[in-house]
Formats: structure tokens, sequence, C-alpha cells
């Protein structure tokens, strides 16, 4: 995967130079159950989080959920709530963590709204008209929006975090985006993302191609043993492994892990909601 | 003055029909001192007030005067609590006024910047387009900000003043932003607005014009004795009085009265700018 060897690569030069950075990565909640395929970013994020202890501000849009879908601002808004149980239950160490609803956060926190407004001023509609493909039938609500997601980006936008520091940069795993959209792609079409071929008699002839399948994909993210994943992949690349079988694999890998993610999602109680979601000073050692 | 003669007519509506309601004004503080054409809204305003002891939420837009200008935040905000000190020195009631920054205030109410988000959600570009001729070149703060003025207009914006009541409603004296728009065409142009003739000889003749003279518009806010005011028009129609000496008269009348508010402000400390300006409940009998 080149996002997450780019991503890498930019951390590990910060950490190399040793430089203080933080994590920011976010998620438009939509839905009240958050699927596997979601979480992919958030277990990525943990992880970064565990190897190089360092905070990681979490951004619930659900202000951009209102503008963009028939909800109302109670709905968005409990989605935020019900989709940070599903990120906390990824494990991240509240003392390090700040999830936050846009809804909330905005009139709880100057800063926020000062950088907010500082992004609006130096941001016109023909850059956003080129980026986002806004036309002049959209809300204004939207056509404002990037501002709110690029606020985070700043460490001026928790001063509850940092402080006076200004020396903090922000980090954003670009992988977060690239596999949000592949999950997208594959949601509103199952069958576009295999790499098998159409026939059992074609696929055992010629092969099936693991880089263009989305289950190999997803295998190659949850499956902890890395001789077994290269197995699979030479098997399904010589048309030893069907297409079939190998969406066998990956529901067996990933059974164990949604059993056991339902579980520690049950035990986040609404007070750890809460911690995650307050506003509050966190503890780092950069 | 038709435009007063509306506002009139509104509040008078609705206190005929004892619906609650509550006066909702502005300004974007764009230099240190406020001079008397600036305080004629204010002054009108707390007259207002006065007569049918009615709450009062004054908002202070210093994020458009950031948006619009060359000036940074913080000089922004410094410009909103001074020309705060002003407006509470034209003799506010303490108990029945909320005078906000934005930059303050939306960082301070979870319900304000929902409600900003509602009427961002239902405006389009198309539209401020048209009403506030906005272009393409504009920055994403400006087109978005008209939901920033609106959101005032909602009582829920104030939950700390109206709590779960819904039948408040907001009234908005028009006649300020008139007063407002006059008041600047006068400053660019000091010449413009005189009523009079060209020349002393001319003038005798035919008379002046005091429906098209700011310093007569003036007069008519300021001078408490109707009769004098009458007599004023008679003479400047008449000839008898020239423009030079009704100018002399309106400086007459505005001196001791800067002077009394100059001494007000004085008296203005921080601790009741402070007061004025945090979010709390007021007493009000609607």
């Amino acid at each position: 995967m080149s996002v997450i060897r780019r991503d890498m690569h930019q951390i590990l030069d910060a950490f190399e130079k040793q430089k203080s950075f933080y994590l920011y990565t976010g998620r438009g909640p939509s839905s009240e159950a958050m699927h596997v395929g979601h979480l992919i970013p958030f277990i990525f994020t943990k992880w970064l989080q565990d190897v190089f202890d360092v905070p990681l501000v979490i951004q619930m849009t659900d202000d951009e959920k209102y503008l963009w879908k028939d909800l109302s601002l109670d709905e968005c808004h409990r989605y935020a709530v019900e989709n940070a149980r599903d990120i906390i239950a990824c494990g991240f160490d509240v003392n390090k963590t700040f999830i936050f609803s846009d809804l909330d956060y905005m009139g709880a926190s100057p800063a926020f709204y000062r950088n907010v407004v500082k992004v609006q001023k130096h941001v016109t509609f023909n850059q956003v008209k080129g980026i986002f493909g806004f036309t002049d039938s959209d809300c204004i609500g939207k056509i404002s929006f990037p501002a709110i997601q690029a606020a985070p980006s700043f460490s001026s936008s928790f001063p509850q975090i940092f402080g006076e520091r200004t020396d903090v940069q922000c980090l954003i795993p670009c992988a977060i985006d690239q596999v949000r959209r592949s999950l997208f792609l594959f949601q509103i079409n199952k069958h576009a993302f295999s790499g098998g071929k159409d026939t059992v008699e074609e696929h055992r002839k010629c092969g099936g191609n693991p880089d263009m399948d989305v289950s190999f994909m997803y295998l190659s993210f949850f499956l902890e043993d890395d001789d077994q994943l290269e197995k699979i992949r030479q098997d399904y690349s010589s048309g030893a492994l069907l297409t079939g079988e190998l969406k066998k694999c990956l529901i067996e890998t990933l059974q164990p892990m949604i059993a056991a993610h339902q579980e520690r999602r049950r035990l986040v109680t609404d007070e750890i909601v809460q911690q995650f979601m307050s506003p509050r000073k966190l503890h780092f050692n950069c």
C-alpha cells in the first residue's frame, strides 16, 4: 500500500528529526453502526499512536453530515457519539486522544472558531469550486465547510492540549482517506473489486490478481501472520485458491475480530465516551 | 422618518397583541472610537428598551470585520470590546441587555452555532450572490457570513436568556440600518447632503430643504424641544436660517450631549463591560 508507505515516511521523518507532532483524523458520522471497513483507518491510527506515543485528535463532522444529508442536527450529533463509541473500542488511549463533535466543540472553543475564520478568509469560492466541485446552487454551509475540516490541522485549535506551544506539527495519515474511498467504492459495487476470473476454469488456469482484490486488501490489514498472507497471495495468483475460498478465509479472520470489537464496544460506557469527548489536557512526551 | 414609523408600527403591533418579543441589533466594530452618528441607532434602541421593557441582544460582528478588513483577529476583538463600552454608555439596562462578540460567543454557545449551520444549510450561493453582490473571487467566509448575522434572530440562539421558550419573537429595528447607511454616505461626502442652496443670496431667496439636510436630520434626533425644531424647520425652509447657522445650531446641541456621553463612558469599567458581555439570564416580564 503506497499511501501507507508515504504516511510512514512522513511520520518517521518527523520522528527521526525529533519534531513534535500530533495525529489528526476524522469521520463523517452517517449511520449508527460502523462496520469493519470504517474501522480500518482507526485501527491503523491506533497502531501509529501506540508506536509513536503522540496525541491524537479525531474530528466527528456531524455538522458536515447535517449539511449534506436529510438528517436533523440531533440525529447527526447522536451518530457522532455512537460512532465515537466504536472508535474508542479500537483501543485508543484516553490520556492521548481527544474525540470531538464539531457541533459541540465549535460552541466550546473560541480558539477553534478563530482558526475556522482565518481559513475562511484565505480561501475563495473559486478555489473550493475547483477542488470540491461546488456549484452556485450549493448551500453556503457546504461552501465554507472546508475551513472547518482544515482548522484541526493547526495545533492552536486545541489550547487545552497544546497550550501556548506552536512547535507541534500536525500529521494527517493520508491512508485513511484512500482506504475510505476504496471501501466506499467497494460498498457501492461489491463485485467490482474482485481480482478473480469470471469462471472457475479460467481462474484455475490463469490465476487471480491479489492486488486488485478487495478481500485480499482486507486480509493484508487484518491477518497478523505474514507467512500465511504470503501463502494466500501465491495460491490466489497461481489459481490454486478460488475467489470464494479467499472470501471464506477473510470471513474466518474477521469474525473473531468483530466479536472481540463488539465485546469491547459493550464496555465503552457513556462516561468513557464523555471522557474522550471532553476538551482537556492530554499527556504525552513530545 | 418613515423607517422609524415602520419600526414603531411593528413593535406597537406586537405590544398590543401582548406578544413576547426581544430586540436584536448589532455593530461591525471597525475603529476604536464611535462618533455620535454611530450612536444614534443605539440611542433609539435604548429608548425602545425603556418604553417596552424588553430584552435586547447586540451582536458585535468582529468576525465580519476580520473577513472584510485588513485587521488581525485580536484587533477586531479589541474594537468590539471598546465599541461595547460606548454602547453601554448610552445607558442600557444590564439586566436586560446582552452584548456579544461573535468571536467569543460562537465558541461559548453550541446553540448559536447550531442555528448558524441551520441557516447555512438553507441558503445557497446563488441567493447571497444576488442579495450581497458576492463573486466567485470572494472568500468563503464572506459568502457564509450572512448566516452568522441571521442566527441571533432566533431566540434559541440564546438559551441562557430564553431557556426553552419558543414564543419570543425577534424584532429588528430597521431604522438602524437605514440611519447607518445615510451616515455612511454622509461620511464619504460631507457636503452632498446639505439641503441648502449654493449661495447665500439664492438661499435667502428660495429657502433650503430640511428633508434633504443631514444637519437637520441629526437635529430631529437630538433636539428635545419639538417647538424649537419646528421653528428651525420653518426658518430654514423660508431662507431666514442659513446652512452655516443650522450647522452651528446642531453643534451647540451636540456638544453637551457628547461631553455627557464621554463622562458616562469614562465610568464604564472593564467589569461592567464584562458583565454586559457574559452569557447569562436576563430579567424581563414578557
